[in-house]
């Protein structure tokens, strides 16, 4: 109770400091579409408009320049699954579930082997806006769970094209992943019928892409609909359709990048064509940081210190692009602090459906803010490596309770998830507890993390106080969910999906022989 | 000889490539005004159009939307004096004279105390312009000598309204240094008349603004006008003038961006009242990276790796903005690497004025790549700390020859070049010499310069012979011009420059004792 009472709280101060917005008519309601574009291991600073130097996206750059940029967008883990849940509850993976216990602060890699999936008591974003008779479709990755009941169609998707897992096996040989492609209950295909994955080849953004075309062409004069766009190119290994690879300066990722980039034209054309573009809400953002462990194959984070699988700014800062011709007005930027979880509250907010009001939600409506992107909107996000909170960001500051970067046998490896980067105390290689003495930083001032304030100076004295109390708040009132990631069994792959058979194209599976999952960071 | 030769291959070469736009009108002597903005340790990533996350520069974006980015621009040395010297005499330091031969590899940072300043022998782009009949004005920092004969009217400027000097000295007392301020050839006031340095409060900018802004009007409708505007308020100690001050979310060095960002506004909104937008070409850069041992107070690279005093994109990569609405397409970019010494060839280009035959130039003309910027142009750019050849950039890669990040005694003094930073073999803190094995970087995948190419990878294999050779012919060829920044002597500053008798602001000097400059780092 006392989680909801905080999440009233949190909207009673949004809607004093917004009471300046009265004049404007309220977008609660209006029911547009919605597209939600989440790429796939993409970094903030992959995109032009975010300063890659390369300037490779000109159609996520217009998209960007025609609509708002929130500057300051979180994704609610620094890693796919988690994240993607999060997104498509609301809520915290730490709430959803979306998370294991076996080791603390371990991220739970991805559902590949998982027996799970995302629990049965938790609501998601389609199941919500089909009450208000939206079509759901999504496109691309689903990664909530690879078995009945735990597939989109059962989790209120009405339309499905894409792959229930990730790139992680099962693979026909050593080298060749090869993800099963789904058409809403069965097997189409798999992803790389024709071309070996270590040649980079496949025709599955293409796939994606006219997908969405068709589906925006389709659902054009009907009842609203929720495309949720999620191709996974640029996850390693990426991959590419002929006609982009070696077009590129940024190698064998950029071509992903360039790929999705006109994928993402293509859908806006398609709303132009079909004149839905008033009437649509379009997000674009990433589920977490570019992986910095694949190195040239890997994307980038721009200034921002780590990557993938760290809570600092490099894991968890994404793209946030908000596209709504009829209230957004073009070129603005936002600096509130945003989550991803506030896209499910955002998108039941402008259907006119109800907020559940039976759970804690971490999201928050930001329709309101769309139309005044200067507000000042104090509120804290909660940034998470497994079950652990190890960060907090608020208005311009954030601190670290606690650090880790890449655990030591790692590094041994060479796998590195800060290459290139080294800042003392902080990006330490050990899980290491700030508590007592967290380190602060301005997050504006300082967005690379590189120059903690000092305890002595007075804005660490006002800062901190109050940051550790809410951390002390949340944690104290927080009900965790049952943790769905524990439990691995080799068994439980897609090694044999419905429709399998008549492709031929059945693999054999290894006996069934459930584990507790080992996650090594 | 040779390097006449070198030069008029490498604009043979040019010339070949641009074949294909001779259908367009040469822009050779269309007479545009030209402004050269050029900003003082601003970083590449202090722009919200490379990627500034607080993104408070919407003029300067704007002069980008709506003109050509060059994302691959270099200036000619990691720090102001040389930097500034170069792109005025189009030639390297290490060829104009404007380095130290003291200690080999040094970095001669102001020539504050320096006898001596430009050579005689150079020829400074306002002295050509003259010939065309251009009206040549300096304001803001000078830097290339403050005592007569290196003062700005002696070398072509027919005005000046700034400083001839760095925020270095003399100062009133141990912590406020107070420039002089010049008219023409007369002291008119002092920087910080009412406020101390440590405030951060000074009017330079608003009144760098407004001077821009008169010669603006002054000159509509007469002969073409050369402004080379260089403010400094992004110089540490950085300054903003009242109305400015605490108005970022960047601290104060963000304050004096906005201000600056300000004052770009105002320029190109004069030259649209007077009618002058598409008669004038506008160059926004910056002469050198941010300086990051600033800190809270410092700029930001962006991606790049380090910041100023190093030979890492961090200390060399400059914004590069042209702006000529009547030439340039709007939201242009190019890829290729410019560097500022081709400002000077590009402006006695448009003003129809031959370029100097009797010595080697660096630069080259930019006019038809500013039609067709999409042209594919290899050139060789030689990066130099000091009188050492560091690295070398051409096309997509770029070669360290010598690495050098911070030297030992001042990282102990917590001064650090490249803060947050280490990549092994690469930010060395000793003068590392790599020849025998130079490490290869492709700076546009990996540009912030944390994979090096390793020697077994056939790229290696075929880039690093090339550029050696490259190397080789450069230094073997190489006519070194007599080094100007090797005496210094703390009588030479502007403790009592032509006017400050009247002004009653004489300081006391010391005496005349002329040592040779040692310079650590």
């Amino acid at each position: 109770m006392v989680d909801v009472n905080s999440l009233v709280q949190m909207w009673v101060r949004l809607l004093l400091v917004v009471t300046v917005c009265l004049a404007k008519k309220s977008l609660k309601g209006t029911r547009p579409n919605i597209i939600i574009m989440n790429m796939d291991d993409m970094g903030w600073g992959d995109l032009g408009h975010n300063g890659e130097p390369n300037r490779e996206t000109p159609r996520i750059d217009q998209l960007a320049a025609e609509g708002l940029t929130a500057t300051s967008m979180y994704t609610a883990a620094p890693l796919c699954s988690p994240s993607r849940a999060s997104l498509l509850t609301g809520r915290l993976p730490v709430r959803n579930g979306f998370y294991s216990d076996n080791l603390p602060g371990r991220n739970a890699y991805t559902p590949q082997d998982i027996v799970g999936g995302i629990s049965a008591d938790e609501i998601l974003l389609p199941e919500l806006l089909s009450t208000a008779n939206y079509t759901s479709k999504i496109i691309g990755k689903w990664h909530l769970g690879h078995r009945s009941p735990h597939l989109p169609l059962e989790r209120g998707f009405d339309q499905w094209y894409g792959s229930p897992n990730c790139h992680f096996g099962p693979y026909d040989d050593k080298t060749t992943p090869n993800i099963p492609v789904f058409r809403n209950d069965k097997m189409v295909g798999r992803y790389y019928e024709e071309f070996p994955i270590h040649q980079g080849e496949s025709n599955m953004t293409v796939l994606f892409t006219s997908e969405a075309v068709s589906f925006i062409h389709e659902q054009a004069g009907k009842e609203p609909f929720f495309l949720y766009w999620a191709p996974d190119a640029t996850h390693s290994p990426t991959y590419a359709s002929k006609a982009y690879m070696g077009g590129s300066k940024r190698g064998k990722y950029g071509d992903s990048v360039r790929e999705l980039d006109a994928g993402v034209g293509a859908i806006m054309d398609a709303l132009n064509a079909t004149e839905q573009s008033n009437n649509t809400l379009v997000v674009f953002t990433s589920d977490n940081g570019a992986q910095l462990i694949s190195k040239f194959d890997g994307g980038s984070n721009g200034p921002f210190l780590c990557g993938k699988q760290t809570t600092f700014e490099g894991g968890m800062r994404a793209p946030g692009i908000f596209w709504w011709p009829a209230v957004i007005k073009p070129g603005s930027v936002t600096h509130q602090v945003w989550t991803q979880m506030d896209l499910f509250s955002t998108s039941l907010e402008v259907a006119g459906v109800e907020l559940p009001n039976d759970r804690f939600l971490d999201g928050m409506p930001l329709a309101r803010s769309f139309q005044h992107p200067e507000l000042e909107v104090l509120r804290p996000v909660f940034l998470y490596r497994g079950d652990r909170l190890m960060a907090v960001r608020q208005g311009a500051y954030k601190i670290h309770v606690w650090t880790w970067s890449t655990p030591d046998h790692f590094l041994v490896k060479g796998i590195d998830f800060c290459p290139g980067s080294l800042v003392p105390n902080v990006t330490t290689s050990n899980a290491t507890n700030h508590t007592n003495q967290p380190i602060l930083f301005n997050i504006e001032i300082d967005p690379s993390e590189r120059y903690p304030i000092h305890p002595s100076n007075p804005t660490y004295q006002q800062q901190v106080p109050q940051l550790l109390a809410i951390v002390k708040k949340h944690e104290d009132t927080l009900q965790k969910g049952t943790p769905q990631l524990n439990w691995c069994d080799d068994h439980v792959m897609h090694w044999a999906p419905p429709g399998c058979e008549e492709l031929n194209k059945c693999l054999p599976a290894p006996p069934s022989n459930p584990t507790k999952c080992y996650w090594d960071h």
